[in-house]
């Protein structure tokens, strides 16, 4: 099974990133299902309704979120009418929508998506270890689901990497979101799991983490209010990463990164190299 | 002028991978200058005397630090006299060792080195901004000094990018440390100084953050105490960005990752592979 | 029925004012039962059985923890045998010990005894508010359980009033640990909780938190390692909070700060002065 | 000296208790100089030129702030033309406002008032330790200056604790602010100098922090974006502390706890009790 998993989408720039070259990406890689992070396609802070079809319509099958998916309210209200809609499924019980859902893939494959929020240096929410747990227990990779991806929404890269080997061998693909910096380490693990860090961001590159220069700036020098900060909205680079599964098992034969466009070194698997 | 940058060293199996690669790796990438960052060579925590006499043997110039330079107490005396082990020079007035240094590179070169410590998520150390200012006001990219080399020992994305554009045009090279993961964002700014979030770590990344896998993880899962943590000990891989410049201007024209050995895909710059 | 909690026991300075002071205000006050936190007993990190043992034979009927409970080894397996000790319940599933337990005080009456450790700037454990209604939901104050009594292990002064509003009408009190500082907010909530922010440490208070000086401060201006912070040793202050509730209902009548011995200005109820 | 120095005022109900107890605490305790913390002042949220005219025209000498300094955006502007006002003074260099004045009291006296913020567990600023002493380097306690006060804006009772020994017999009073929680540790300090951890807040105590419950309450539990946070607008209790110096030296003869009005226990010196 072949999946494509793309990191936090910022802003105008980001969307159009991925509605641009998502179309083509999906024949070249000949993709069986596409998931992207989208807690920042709002101007950077959260997602509509509007952006998710815009994301739908692209080709995108399912989004995540992390600790700004309820920054624009409606979120709280449309994720439960959109299933293709997740948030950390380590909120509290009670919270609005789901952090976990089974998805069908092309040719009736089924792929768990499970969307968790890391606790290092950040808001603490739930155990995310516990919760990865409970959703596991309800599915067998190879079995009862084709592929298992976990988008780790989390600061620390310890946190992320403490997750994937707890999770090797039992699920496709752990990826790490948040950072909004695409990590050099796509790897699988002993156990057959798929891993990369970071997927990185769906932006602008020239930018403090696909906000603009100057206001990000003046926060970390004069430690005094700015404005909201706006999204750089300069060519975006579209970063996620490609993994390819054994059908009889679930688990990963290979990852490998996805850099398309704007100012980061392009990345693309042999495969697509090759079609075009 | 062409140097190269090692992210931090972990333990035994990292400080292995740099004795053993650098001496190629200077010859094949005809090094005027390599610096890498030992907070964590001496099991994890910290550096020794006699690890810095080793790294200095294998081809290091000059070595950095972080929240870890202290974890050896022995490094409080002996940074006094070693004037190639640097702290970060964020710490308060007083503190032993230097933050910041001229060094002479081959052919009668001068290049500034620079630690600096975020604060972000990390214990608050002086404005890092204001620092880095107090030591470029003394120096002059292209005139005083031929590269001038920014470590920013830090955990937030932001942080670090915000320094690099900060810093853009005045300084060669903005490289990160701290997360034990290289990024794949290297690039040249505007301005043309070379940028990349994280270096990675030289140390076994069949691991957490070079650490072995069991004891992170109970950290994690259970919260009670645990064993010291030992670093992992399998294969490491040397991780870094290699950088040349103008030497008119000091200025950058190229970056590129450096990652030997190891579990991680293997990256080394096209002047090295034709050198083979 | 009449309750004493005392706050964060430091070192061997706050074990003796604990074990001098208690029989008396057992007897002055007619105590019926006695809770203290023991989280820093031990040199200032943990707990030993043998302090434990200490701590019953002077009065204490039970022992609550924090963020320190596990600083002491030999804790995770003597508080397997010892019922009258607890860890926050907000520990994962697993933990050694109990966050809550019934006990039985004198005249046959029942108390309940929860401790919970809050998250804000504190290491993520469980989700502390529906931890404690988890063990709400197996009683009910005045019918099966005579006294209700929460010790919020937190750092935050919200997180604690948060939770006394939340548990307002349900339990006989709410009291902060973990500042060691006494707060001088005692008061009966709206619906009948008796709530003070924080108990105090039952500590030397010529300190820093009921360390020694030097060496706390060294911290906060160098930035240094320094040696295991000591406790300090001069005369401690017992410090905590009596509630009187009505027997009927189990909510509070009356909340009255204890500062015995020590720097601090003394505080002792008008029925322990009467009596003397 | 006779000074006074009130805790964080907290929207309407705060500025009210100030408005109209403290020309009464004047008389009653022969005020020479009053001070209070007015970063919550405004809705919660910082402070404007005409709320810090009406604390003027009660009777408040200068106000001090923290965090929250900047929260209404005019102050940037109007910190400038008054000189009254002050804001942390670790704040970087080129901040608008002062973080330190000397002003002058009644009958000729000066005293020196030096606002500080805390950097654990807190947006990390300057070097609070190296800041103040910086002010102090430019007076004398019973030379220059009359009364040292110093506010430190701080969470961890630990870093205030750290302070106050640090400073102790150069300054006239150190005293905590922004826990909002008054504490009950009013001490005269070895060397002389007078301190309490927190003065605690000028505001409704049936809230959290001072912020209606239920706003807050689901922050904690829900952790989802809520509406912004209104003041409690109950009866306020006015917090603070009264400090006496020795006119000779500037070091302290007493300190005491003042609570009037709204829901905790009143306390007022001696003195004023006496006068009524
Ligand atoms: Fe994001
Ligand atoms: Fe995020
Ligand atoms: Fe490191
Ligand atoms: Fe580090
Ligand atoms: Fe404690
Ligand atoms: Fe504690
Ligand atoms: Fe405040
Ligand atoms: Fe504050």
């Amino acid at each position: 099974m072949r999946v494509a998993f793309l990191g936090d989408i910022v802003g105008r720039a980001g969307r159009k990133a991925v509605t641009e070259q998502l179309p083509g990406l999906r024949r070249q890689l000949d993709l069986d299902f596409v998931v992207v992070n989208g807690e920042n396609a709002a101007g950077g802070f959260g997602i509509t309704e509007s952006i998710c079809r815009d994301l739908f319509a692209a080709g995108v099958d399912a989004v995540s979120g992390g600790n700004h998916s309820w920054d624009q309210r409606e979120a709280l209200s449309f994720i439960e009418r959109e299933p293709r809609l997740l948030r950390p499924v380590n909120y509290p019980a009670g919270t609005p929508g789901r952090g976990a859902a089974v998805f069908e893939a092309r040719r009736g494959r089924k792929i768990l998506l499970i969307n968790v929020m890391g606790r290092l240096f950040m808001d603490p929410l739930d155990d995310p270890f516990a919760a990865v747990e409970r959703e596991l227990s309800r599915h067998t990779l190879g079995a009862t689901a084709d592929f298992i991806l976990v988008d780790v929404h989390a600061e620390a890269s310890s946190e992320k990497m403490a997750m994937s080997h707890v999770l090797d061998g039992r699920v496709s693909l752990v990826v790490g979101t948040h950072t909004h910096v695409p990590t050099a380490d796509a790897m699988i693990l002993e156990g057959g799991t798929a891993y990369q860090t970071d997927a990185g961001m769906c932006g602008d590159y020239d930018s403090v983490i696909g906000v603009q220069k100057a206001g990000s700036i003046l926060r970390f020098t004069k430690k005094l209010p700015t404005e909201r900060m706006q999204p750089a909205d300069g060519p975006a680079t579209l970063c996620g990463v490609f993994v390819e599964t054994d059908d009889r098992t679930g688990l990963a034969r290979r990852i490998e990164p996805l850099r398309v466009g704007g100012k980061l070194k392009q990345a693309l698997p042999e495969i697509a190299l090759a079609a075009e």
